[in-house]
């Protein structure tokens, strides 16, 4: 298994956390990655709710200090709270979602709307009630670290519309 | 205008090139661009040839050094040679593409394939022939730059497979 794809493996297994800095760059030749061999992987229990599925797509790097991955919520399905140290886009790209910063209301999103997470913010993204969601997530990185998970978003929350 | 705004528009305004640094970070809140408040911009002729548009997504910030934008090339379109001083990720999102490294075979490009380019590694990417292309591409951003324009892909470069 060469570098990139020990990345990526990385990268799947530990979707959205620590990913691998300073990879595919250093190979100083274009690459590209099809994408029947990214390996996808669930959303962790402990830091989702509900069934989530993560396709990672990039490597942070030592240039570009950012992962980027699918990630698609079934129904109901939500991340825990959270914060990322450097920060995160989230380009929502099918279905319907909602998302929260800790203190404000819940927001719906849609396909072509982009979520701008400041680093240190508490928030959560997710589905709609009964709706699925993708959005391609690009997580800023800073010392090999891109998230600390929080407690989980409980129905109440979920559902304070 | 806010200063999102501003940046969003500076960015559809020189797509691909100097996308401004620092911006919706600062505002230390979330915030949600909806799909239809960004401004599209075509790409300009002298960076590429054919009819392409460029959507903008979001601005590189002080904590994640990239920018992102769907570009779409009509079939036969394509950027000129250029390189990146941070490196490139695109992520095709729909159609049939082409994208060749300097001195080395054009190569297709599907939905689902990501191309990582490192820095300084001198490419184009386009359209097919005959189909059109959309790609989500993650533009890294050293002291202010993001790309550095050269000359067109000639018919016979962009034919030769």
């Amino acid at each position: 298994m060469n570098r990139t794809l020990w990345t990526l493996a990385l990268c799947a297994a530990v979707p959205l956390t620590d990913a691998a800095a300073g990879g595919s760059d250093r190979a100083r030749t274009q690459q590209i990655t099809r994408g029947d061999t990214q390996v996808p992987s669930p959303g962790p229990a402990d830091y989702f709710s509900g069934v989530v599925r993560v396709d990672p797509l990039f490597a942070a790097s030592d240039e570009i200090n950012a992962s980027g991955a699918y990630v698609t919520f079934e129904p109901g399905a939500r991340s825990a709270w959270h914060t990322h140290p450097a920060g995160q886009r989230l380009v929502v790209v099918s279905g319907a979602g909602l998302t929260q910063e800790w203190g404000k209301p819940v927001q719906q999103i849609y396909p072509g709307d982009v979520v701008v997470c400041p680093p240190g913010i508490k928030h959560w993204h997710g589905a709609a009630p009964d709706g699925a969601m993708t959005h391609l997530a690009v997580t800023g990185t800073v010392d090999g670290k891109s998230v600390t998970w929080m407690e989980k978003v409980t129905d109440e929350q979920y559902r304070a519309r």
